[in-house]
């Protein structure tokens, strides 16, 4: 029996969470006195009490969270907070229409980025300011669910990282996760604050300097302008943007290693080799084929625009400064294929996640030897351990459902009207958690014109994907309300 | 160290083999007496000779074939087969540039049917039976391939049919391959001559009828008309090609055990099942979109055009009796995903392979329960029978490679100028056997206006998808060739 009440419980804990981050946005309105203030206070005020009474009503609960209720706690939070979180965007009719505001919500909470807004700089700064914080916030909870909850679950190769911390008994997630958070949000926030400093230096005002650093962090990638990154005409800022973005997609645990002088540890990291070696090559790669065809005058923009786009892309984070649909065919998809591998496990990137397919690619590699070979036992090797072939099935099992889903959601999308490219490119872009897609949906265009239906389908494919897929499918799945 | 000198005395015997073919063919031209006649009898002269030489000079070597052997026999046997068997096209100049008649023979030996003819009526009869004969002996050649040799050198899941046949041990390939080929290629003849004498009631003209008989069992989809069988307006012809394409798409072990009166193993049968299943869904959605979108006028109509073309595409034949780039984009993006799908193991049909995704499938839904119960060992069933983890994870390997090339030669095609449809269609449709593309290859384009270069790829990439891809890649490893 799923513990229903101890669900509502942490929900009604993390609504009064939600409601202080409203009050502190409500700050923000205040210093600039517009319009949108009140409602922040009366959406904090709905949160507080819609909170205190979950709280309240469940406190003497006894507190045990098994596997099931993390399971369920996971995917409602994310749900929980968007349909809050909307209230802002809702209430000050910044965005009218209910169902463009739970999309730009969830869009945020899960720090994929599509947005449906088609004039940013008219919006008050409170509202600004909301979005970027909910991006940010969502990236916390990113950090803490890859590192802390998923590896327990057991989630696509997650438990890979259980042996690096040493780990409490399954049914009892608490104590990991306050240590964890405690260790890792403090990272969190240092890199959030010398971002913050850095983009002001270089010439933004200290509030697009703030909101960049949020949505910057969280892999997200909301800004305050219309043109994205491109407003900034600054190689300073973009290059500042292209690090904290590349630190972003960086497991944090590793980022926890070189804040206590233990470097070695980050260049063993095999994720962390094959991340940046694979941002490299492909930024080597876009830059030539983009300087040689005429895309960019001189090569040090030709440099920059590949690896700017190809680092917002890998971290899926979403940023532009250039629109590469405009490229030559190839790189458009050569950017097309890079919304398949998303940042570092244990980052605040979406996607399938560099480990995943390091994983996949060491099996089809060592396969060829077992061809070969077929009475040796030649197990994949991580890191220098050997991976057990029961996460190499569940590494399998992840991408064929996330393949899956992207099939059939392409079809979904088809039918509302539209074409391969927009439809491919929307599907991959939430579900990867990125932010542009394809076509209709690329960097120069938003997601304004898709139906009703569309954007709360594209909104289930950004919590599937935030919530490495497997969280939010086995809740539709017989076995898990089985006992 | 490899025994080269088997393997040439093999080739020089297939070479003998594939001249009685073309003098078989020789007779056609005589009987129409065009002018394609003395290139055949030069042709085969060629063949004999350089057959007879390598025969020859190698008839005293010790007949052992082991595994290494059986890699390098496999892939060369296609590609010298191609070499030779474009001689006709080539020297009566049907096709006067090398590239194309390379290009036309390898998609014809691998069972693809990629044309770069641009007017099919205009040739002789001799060349028309030439390009439908390669096929159905590409078909022969891998009904042994699937069922007797790969089984054995333990490519991607098909050791899972091992089991089936009592086996040899594995470096004596031989007893097998002919004990598999006798039982086998009868049925296929037999399927072939039903299929003629029906086509021929149908309407057909005799030569008409042998031609798409001989591309229809082969899954090879050339047609003597422009136009396909959509030039045949006969619903009769057209479900008579239908029942032969998913025929010829299924397991010819099934075949033999229809023919041996066991049809409680073919119900009983894993493969089949989903096979079927998948064929009957697939078709009843797209002709309900069909009907309802006002692609087609009648009921009827709508469904055999729904049903030939899903039929057609799933069994990678690549015939056409309606040009799915024009229907809905929805339709055409189902269109693009069946081509991922294939035929089932063991059949002439390429792609993917239905048995390959289902035990994916299986793997990902069982994730779940594993999920769940996470002591618990739950193997993947396949046919009642428990799958183990090698099989799954040579699988995985398997797909993974799949994708990589797919991705790798989309961004070749690209690079020489073609945008994302037309350059995933023709890799898809290459490396899956198939036939039509999408955009500028679709079903009622062809493949001339590809550069050589890329015809040259693309038919590299035909060999890889005819040979289960790690015959091929296999051959570019460094353990391959490492003692």
């Amino acid at each position: 029996m799923l513990n229903v009440r101890i669900v509502l419980l942490v929900l009604g804990l993390l609504l009064i969470v939600e409601a202080v981050f409203m009050l502190i946005t409500a700050g923000v309105s205040a210093i600039y006195g517009e319009y949108d203030l009140p409602y922040f206070l009366w959406s904090a005020l709905i949160c507080i009490s819609t909170g205190g009474i979950l709280f309240g009503a469940n406190m003497k609960v006894p507190r045990s969270i098994g596997k099931r209720e993390g399971y369920v706690i996971v995917t409602m939070v994310w749900i929980v907070f968007s349909f809050f979180g909307l209230l802002p965007f809702w209430l000050s009719k910044a965005i009218p229409s209910f169902t463009d505001a739970f999309f730009e919500t969830m869009s945020g909470f899960t720090t994929t980025g599509s947005s449906i807004l088609e004039d940013i700089e008219a919006l008050p700064h409170g509202i600004l300011f909301w979005r970027s914080i909910i991006q940010w916030l969502g990236g916390m909870g990113i950090i803490v669910l890859s590192l802390a909850i998923l590896p327990v679950l057991g989630v696509g190769g997650m438990q890979l990282f259980v042996a690096e911390v040493p780990g409490p008994v399954p049914d009892k997630l608490h104590p990991r996760i306050a240590d964890t958070a405690k260790r890792l949000w403090g990272i969190y926030v240092v890199y959030t604050l010398v971002e913050t400093i850095l983009l002001w230096i270089g010439g933004m005002t200290f509030f697009d300097a703030i909101c960049h650093s949020f949505t910057t962090m969280a892999t997200g990638g909301y800004s305050t302008k219309q043109a994205s990154v491109a407003y900034f005409d600054s190689a300073f800022i973009q290059y500042v943007i292209i690090i904290f973005m590349f630190v972003a997609g960086v497991n944090f645990t590793l980022s926890y290693s070189a804040f206590n002088g233990k470097f070695m540890r980050i260049i063993k990291d095999e994720e962390f080799k094959y991340y940046t070696g694979f941002v490299l090559v492909t930024t080597i790669l876009v830059a030539v084929v983009l300087y040689v065809s005429g895309g960019d005058s001189s090569v040090e923009k030709s440099f920059r625009d590949a690896l700017f786009q190809v680092v917002s892309l890998i971290t899926t984070t979403g940023y532009a400064t250039a629109d590469y649909l405009v490229w030559v065919p190839t790189l458009a998809i050569v950017m097309f294929m890079l919304m398949f591998v998303g940042g570092s496990a244990g980052s605040t990137g979406g996607g399938i996640k560099v480990m995943r397919i390091v994983i996949l690619l060491k099996n089809a590699y060592y396969e060829l030897r077992r061809l070969i070979h077929p009475n040796a036992v030649i197990p994949v090797r991580y890191n220098s351990k050997a991976v057990s072939s029961t996460v190499v099935t569940n590494v399998l099992a992840f991408i064929v459902i996330y393949m899956l889903i992207v099939g059939i959601s392409m079809i979904i999308m088809s039918i509302m009207g539209y074409n391969l490219d927009t439809s491919i490119g929307a599907v991959a872009t939430c579900i990867g958690n990125i932010g542009p897609g394809l076509g209709e949906v690329g960097p120069a265009a938003n997601f304004a014109h898709i139906p009703d239906f569309g954007k709360w389908f594209l909104s289930l494919l950004m919590l599937i994907g935030r919530l490495e897929i497997f969280t939010v499918v086995l809740l539709f799945s017989p076995y898990f309300w089985r006992n």
